[in-house]
């Protein structure tokens, strides 16, 4: 544990040995981290897992629920005896359950036509409480429904590789990142920590990079974040080839307020050795008219060659 | 890429040339910035777009979606054929049709009267989806409404023009805002950056103003923001006719909690040169009484002359 | 304009003459601001307005909604004519219209028993419409309802005076304040702002008061929060007289996150010189057992004599 | 009190006489502290009690609430006259109060199957109170539903014991912490405050702990939260007994943001000196394969021997 501030444990990794290479965060902001053994119901969340399946697992799920919870009432009724519900056309046993079963349906989303409706008590109870129960499942149904859409995406549009240019006279580590979506973000704020094997070892140690910039108030266009190599930083005289033996990787978190959703957003990303163009810069992709500026987004990979300062 | 750290690529809007005169920023907030060639899929956000169009507009999108809804509905009853809801009082193929539409309506907004009403295992079917399509789709559209009508609006009254105004010893610039609302803000925080063209080029650079104070803890009243012109400001020294030739945009930014909404929110506006007077300080709107404070906020953009320091 | 920068225009109130005494923010948090001539449309906030009314006032305001509300679609139903009524009972003119009155309820609730229900393109047209209506207005109803219910209460409970109390070898401002409520508050903050008149003029300062502690973790039991009245202090070598003299008032702003409501809080309160006790110290009001610390809440404000520090 | 600043008060807890050994903060978040004689309107908050009350319980007074709600309003129906409503099937009188009972639990829920309905302005009046009341309390109870359900849970797996180990060339405290769930915490930011009755005192005094790393960016796997206990520590020169003897408390605070709920939440723990080991470090639990990290969550309290440095 010999590792200085800087440099130890950020992101709660460890500087533990690493068999070789791998990405700790995928370029999608998932972390490459498997927790084992942990007991079923600590680990279990249902409003997370609700929240970021897929959509349409979500509506599985919603329209396996009503399914089966009409079944189960429809098994009810039937069991409590059909005569206690008015109105039943009354045709094979099959046929008898189905008006049962949709007899259920009518109750559980208020909906209650009333061509068939309950008698007596044991029936009426039933039906009490199962449209009680309906009102209060479809409301955490329409809740994670209104949850799920109403939750501030980030769609940050980061460029494929980064690039290590000239910057000033020495030269920058840097890559761009565009908000594609019509909402704004406010008040940006930028992390790169850059994790490396430790030479001649398989520890692994992570550094927070120096910014230029690491906060902007607005963030209508695009924003090139820069790291500049000075003599502080851990780049200053690492090779091409060197990251690529130390197998880094820039691990990129980006903060911002989105001012359509009202909340805090965040947004991850990383480059690896192989998505770093040596000896290049990137295009400019913004134009200045007399109404305004417009930024090309689908130039944001767009790079060219640039000397490197020594 | 000569700027120095303080000047260079705040807003995200780069040091690059611009074409001539331009507003970056609009007086009502919103950013004079096109993304050109976004795909489709990552820029369009229905939430975004739900929840920032015009009311009118909302609501013509409520009732389409509903009219559309019932048409689809309407024509699956009757396509099933007629025959399968009770009730129907049969005339014309439209009437039937209208029919279908109407007991569509009544479903799908689980009012469910029951003269009309389905028979059959089809027909009982599509009135089930449809009342959990209803309620789905409605918790949708009643979200939005609600979180239309939830989302703290901040309507903030600036001055129509900042003065330039004598200051202690100095000069400063100075603009006047007023929260108009009957909604306490706390924790008030305002920036205000001035891009300007650099001499003898087209560049355009970005400084942040340092403020006589750019925090306060309460806002019940009327905000005089105001930054000194000292020797380290960038407008030390300019004139008026300087100003004018650079071009120069004074951007606003104003943050805050909304106590009644319990929600941070954001306010933007800009000053562009002809919005700047010289030599002018603003008038007293203030009045003391026994029993408080009044604010005349009509009277927000009064000044009277006020000759310089030198 | 000659106020030094920790003294000028601090709550945006401003450092202007002041007719007399007054109080600028009230015992309740609220402010002595009026705000004189804001054209209707832009203070007025509907939200606003309908969170920060009694409760009384708000179900009053529903009522009388959903009485409008019926009254209008009764008034359409019986312009249209009730024979598209089915199942309405006719008696007098008046019972036909409480019919159609009834009819619109179980509409604009989505209840629909059908004893009665629409006939013909456009009394179902409007039953439509109504449902509609009713389901939309019925979640801003309901929605302000929850939100008014889930909106955090800061019910804390200040000393009712404050207190000059010898503190370590000087003497030191203090006031007590507990949180009365089972929810928890975490990192709570305090700010305190002194507003006195300027010796011998008729204009306010406003100075920020330097606390021995200015945020705590936690906030389980009662704080008593300390302003030590060090040379530095704008209390220093004031007496009790040239405190009432000045017209002073201690502005105080409690800050804090509500574990229960997941939602930052804020709390404001004040002392006049009539309110503040010199000579005085705090009765300790903590017990300790083994079982934990017990807060006798009711004895907050006790406090006993104790000779001041020269 | 001659506490110094960095000393007192922490907590809100005081510097007082604590009677013998106690802890102020349970194993699980909640506090030893109980405050008396608050009077019942300060300290009631139906919200908290709501959503803080077990499931169990959330659900017994929903059902109870809807029981009496209906029985209340089957009493007036009752009272008013069964003949005023239609399709009643008379029975004894227990039958005829059913019918009411199940009439209102149709009416109150929108549900209205219409086989019973309101005849008349008296009948019809309550039915359309009733309705509107039923959307009123359901939708408090849904809405409180769902708040529960989406209320985040900090669920952080600390570990049981802490422990004192060889930290570089001095020791450290240490524990450790996990989150089990799949929800990404972001932002993670820990307080540790210790609590030590004065040398020779019953005073009990407060220390916030210098730790090698309070925030970190990601929280993906396991975090060692480190007291380096150099010469500036409280716990310099401290030993196993003298820990004992001062009935010392190591309170633990986290915050983080929890991505999946898009909020701020906290976690609470703390540790006795029994709950502290000398001499052990915790075993490594992170193994690297090429696919990522894992982490054995079962192992979290692993520790083995080592010795201290002098």
């Amino acid at each position: 544990m010999a590792a200085n501030k800087e440099q130890f444990n950020d992101l709660g990794l460890g500087a533990r040995a690493s068999a070789g290479q791998f990405r700790s965060l995928n370029k999608d902001g998932s972390f490459n981290v498997t927790k084992a053994n942990v007991p079923f119901f600590e680990h279990f969340n249902i409003f997370h897992t609700l929240i970021s399946m897929s959509w349409s697992r979500f509506f599985g799920v919603i329209l396996l629920g009503y399914f089966v919870l009409n079944l189960v009432f429809a098994s009810v009724y039937t069991a409590i005896g059909l005569e206690h519900l008015t109105g039943i056309e009354h045709t094979t046993l099959a046929g008898d359950f189905l008006e049962a079963f949709f007899f259920s349906a009518q109750t559980i989303t208020t909906l209650g036509y009333g061509r068939v409706a309950p008698m007596g008590l044991v029936a009426n109870s039933v039906a009490a409480i199962e449209s009680m129960v309906g009102l209060l499942t479809f409301a955490l149904a329409t809740g994670m429904l209104y949850g799920r859409f109403s939750k501030p995406s980030v769609r940050m549009r980061y460029s494929d590789h980064a690039v290590i240019a000239p910057y000033r006279d020495i030269n920058g580590f840097m890559f761009r990142v565009i908000n594609p979506q019509g909402d704004e973000l406010l008040e940006v704020e930028v992390n790169v920590t850059l994790s490396m094997k430790r030479p001649g070892s398989e520890l692994r140690d992570f550094h927070f990079l120096d910014l230029e910039r690491k906060h902007i108030v607005f963030f209508p266009s695009v924003w090139t974040v820069v790291h500049p190599i000075d003599h502080t930083s851990p780049l200053h005289g690492v090779t091409e080839t060197e990251l690529m033996e130390k197998d880094a990787e820039f691990i990129v978190m980006l903060k911002a307020f989105n001012e359509s959703f009202s909340q805090t957003v965040y947004s991850r990303s990383s480059y690896k050795p192989s998505e770093v163009r040596w000896g290049e810069k990137f295009a400019g992709i913004i134009s200045y008219g007399t109404d305004g500026i417009t930024v090309d987004v689908a130039r944001i990979d767009e790079s060219e060659k640039a000397a490197l300062n020594a």
